[in-house]
């Protein structure tokens, strides 16, 4: 039976490809998604996706992936820097989470270099460009599958 | 032709399997280091190991790096939050590197939050156990394939 | 004739019973709201209840308050830390309002000591699990019936 | 048989009514305990009272407590925000503490926003004006016969 | 041709006139809105109009503007202070956009001196009253046109 | 009868042009005079200039404006972070007073983020290159006429 | 009929003549009462001291100078620093109060820099030696008799 | 022979008297300057006064009153709070200063209660309305006479 | 001749054994004090102790501990981190002066970290169990004896 | 059988007696070693002394002492203030540890105060200039003697 | 054809010799020039000197340098530390700039360590007594012959 | 007799010439040696180089310089902003010490403006290129034979 991973897409990165390419890069979040449905069909992962710039409607699906989800994959985009109820919701429900960034959010603003919701998630991986939510999804892998045994 | 990737790890690293295992896990540093070898040969990477308590050594491995490695898996461990001479080690030399944590650094103390070295890495992948290190092969076989497009 | 009451359930609130249940007890949300009806009885008050993940909601409902809800009793959850909108809406509009925390907030991380609402509510309760809504139905019983004469 | 509370008065609250009327209002001290004993009585608790200007009183207060009282309720004015020896008595005897204050707290000078003592009380309730009192009953009152059963 | 201007409104200020009137005046938004109407038709400037609670929403709207509008004329209201995520959705988009403050921000609480947005608009104007909004036209209509020339 | 302006220009505003052109473009400050001389001409306002690096003359100059200006315009230039005479001098006399800034002061140096005298102007216009001066002018007209009446 | 001022010594200040005299001078406290009484004469003042190294006793003697003392002149020693309770006593009695200092308190270490009562006398002498008290005198003399009219 | 004393008052004093009564009082500088005259006769001290807006004439004034004055007495106004120049002046100068306030800083804003000038004063009083210059004078007396011998 | 040592134990220490044992050990304050006792019979050193809640009556003793006593022992516990006027106690008298703690305040909560009369002692002893006493005593003897004679 | 003592001393504490006399004392560091050694006998101790300018050696050293030493005595000196390498070594390994100084660091400059080691050592003696070292032996003596049994 | 040296001096430096020689050496401002022309002639180079207390005198100079100085040399003194004005001045000309100290200003007090100008200078010499302008003046003469090849 | 410099470059220092060009120069160390040994040749200075990326051995380098050396010159490099280590053996050995940097530190990282060593070094030069170097020389010139005089 397939494992089922939520991706989460936090507020304006349904503009990936075309917001400030310099520092997010030329790919749409579309082919983001294709790549990641072929890369996670590899682990035999099937994918659900979810963007949204509506803090309330991540907190939703968050929620609602009770059940339904082996884990979570989140790029909260501008919410990681200050969604506390994101962070709550995360820590509420018992999902492995997996905090994404596409830029090295270290490198950037000052106000980029702290996440909210990373001393609740499983991991966080930053700066890799799209490659970040491959290995997310490698991750995810490793941590359904129980390899990381420490 | 085999790629090479240099792994460095930082102070007390040694002491993996003893040293505070529920936080660092009971894995030993070369039970890790096999298991990413054999990890490693699925992508054609060759991998050489230093660990090492001594800040001059790392920094002197890194300026070696040139011209034999293609990217480098850094876990700087304590260093992480001082060692100003290791980030500007990499910054000078022109090779991709992959900051690696066991643990969430962003869930434990407060000075356990700030790596002085993440605004110079390629990108950061922390908080995955022993596993982080197996995603940061992974990493770099993208960063050398140039599968990260973006 | 009977007072109205607006009671504001803020984000992951729907989750409790289940959430953390050494923080923010056992008792389900529903639960909670029972016992509260029961108690207003007593004093002849009328309870709504409007819980939401969405900050714009809770928003939207402190606005509408006016003319119909008599005070508002509003545990914001993680709103508390940051939603100066929120703040606003309760300033703006002229009803006693009560800030209510099962948990005590002080006593947990940093960022839970500090509520951005508490300066322009009427006054707060804080830490006496669900019995602190049971309290704040007291409270607004004594401003409504002008008891508070000082 | 009827449960005992002590309620402690920290420093100048022997002054209330005549003491900056607009921020702690019109009713004298007396007037306060006289309405107090007079709610306390329909749960059936007996109160003792201690007004002092002495840190160390208070402390000694709260160390004799033990074996005589179910419950303190203390407003320790201006010595909330620096006695951590009235924290560290607090937290060295067993018995429900509930913190009291007559204004919000939360709305006058930043150096009042901080209550060292609110960590180790079970709970707090502020700016009901001397209502704050009677809710410190009725919460002694739900915490003694253990209606807060989460 | 007309040029199309959208004005976004953030939360509360559908209050406007009832709402703390000593520091926001006592003109309702819609007479807010009809003056603008009025004087931006002496700039041939078309105006569209959008209040809403919601971040989301105002993220949604900057997002779609995209290809209809010359400029976005914005009072982020409370989530000036706090909203990482309406700031992206400005820096995403290329559009011109003018921040705005009836009151003085600069004269209010602390935490109302520091504007998120601020950095990624073209200019701002804060305290002239209801005045703020006429300038913003004006502003909107020296950048369009281009008299702005260095 | 005309109404009178004081245009102040702190210190190295008499450089514009040739100073740094990338942040306050090419117009020389006689060029941004005449154009606001036109402009003031449109609403029958006077203006009468003064540029000075020495902080003690622009405090003259306020002082003396009493009686004879209608309202003063000031571009304090690096004045505005640190200078506490100059505030005081623009709260001590009854002048409205309208600060402006050329480049937006939020996108730059965090030195640069804090206006000293903001919270003791009428209004604040910043960003919009040399038209923020003849916004400037529109804003004394509009409160010289009182059109902004909330 | 002569006024009667209350002269307050905090913490300490018994041990003058032989305390740390580089800082504190040599004279002894009775030699400064003696040289105070002889000064006060002049005025027709009369003075009753208190030293105490407990600060309820000084809270008490604040209480208790309503409708006795015209004036209280006091040196709050260490106690500056830290009592609120001492501030909160200042303000809750309605009696001028002159806050005296030997020592230049803003040379000296960081903790002395700040005086927790300053914000609620009617002014403070700091620096004189133990001619800041015949000082402080002097300035009782001005407010009693309404000498100082602005 | 008569004793000299130089008066200093920085920006903005020239204004007492219309500038914020509430304040600073309703006395102009000449009618305090007047009355310090009056008082200092009573000394056998002669007094000099120099107003100026200016930051550079007052260090000017400071270093030329070597060899000529006494002591000085300096209320620097806005310069107490940035004027490290001013500051620098005081200490070359071998002469006893005293620094004067009218308003008590210490309740004011914060940036007020910060004076840079403090650590190298004489001594510094404040808040006794105008007449703190008077005791300023009493104090240049006692200083003088060495009557101040701790 | 036998030397003299008075051993002072601030707020809540004489609850040692019953609160916090897990904290503070099991070992009751009579014991503590029978132990060091006979500890210090092996020097010839004779002990005096006073423990006590009030900070006036532990400033009280050390002024009366001149003439008298050879060293102090002192263990402030919560007076640690606030008593200024003990600090200063402690640098009028000229007795030697070692600070004591049970547990090791560095590893426990932040205000913890801090003490404000290390600065003013010989030494510190900290976090060695109720052997901090002891080796308070070995310490004091030493300093009695010139042995520590650089 | 004897037990085993590793005593570490830090960067530059090999030229003890020349460097900084008057805070470091004039004791070289042999004759101290001398002392602690003929100290040491007296309860049975073998001692063994590393000093070092390099971290990594102290490291190792800590790292190597399993097994072998019952404690460990270490003054980092400079390493003290910033080295989380040594720290997370000091907590790696399970031996009882006793950090010691030879001056008071709390009455030095403002970056002595802090000691990143002081969290995860036994306990801290600092302040008794070379009996500070006998002292720790001391305690070294109590800690393996489970003399201190709370 | 000589080169031209501008050499700012500012506030007080024209008191050297006098004020506080245990900082600032005995020799006087005549006597350094004397030195620096005398040096300054074995590079060919002209030099012109301005000492003034006045900020915006410095100002005027640095604007009018531009086509007749191919250096400045500038010890702002107490300027150093909040002239933004001058930081703005020197980056405005374009012209090498070499700020200069004659104490070492990082081991004095916390204020000296900061200077608002040496971001936007060429370099800064600071420490070497008198000797800090004769290095500047070598300094000047390698940017001049662009000796400084990288 | 020739006098001997001990000239110590910092970690990473070993790379010039290829490490980030653009803020450090395209000179590689030697030829920075090389200049630096004919440019000393004219003062009779001999020199000695040592690099290294390992904190102690500087350290090891420092300490030995006592007795052969008669001035240190050290670009501290990365060590400059964290190694209290190398700050104590510079202020333990009594050797005139010249802090070099090639880049302006203060136009650069926050953390780079701050240099841990320079309140202990006799002066520092920054910013000047590899000129930096032959200014530090002449500078050790001047300090060895005394012209500096003040």
């Amino acid at each position: 039976m397939n494992k089922q991973i939520l991706v989460l897409q936090g507020p304006n990165l349904n503009l990936l490809g075309t917001r400030e390419p310099n520092i997010y890069g030329i790919k749409r979040l579309e082919e983001i998604h294709r790549e990641m449905v072929e890369y996670a069909a590899e682990f035999g992962l099937v994918l659900h996706f979810l963007q949204s710039n509506h803090e309330g409607s991540i907190i939703d699906a968050i929620q609602q992936a009770v059940g339904t989800y082996q884990a979570i994959i989140i790029n909260a985009a501008a919410f990681t820097h200050y969604s506390v109820a994101i962070r709550d919701a995360i820590s509420a429900v018992n999902i492995p989470t997996i905090e994404v960034h596409i830029s090295n959010i270290y490198s950037r603003e000052d106000f980029r270099n702290h996440s909210v919701i990373a001393p609740v998630v499983t991991g966080q991986i930053t700066g890799f460009g799209s490659a970040s939510y491959l290995l997310a999804l490698q991750a995810a892998n490793f941590i359904i599958n129980q390899r990381d045994d420490n």
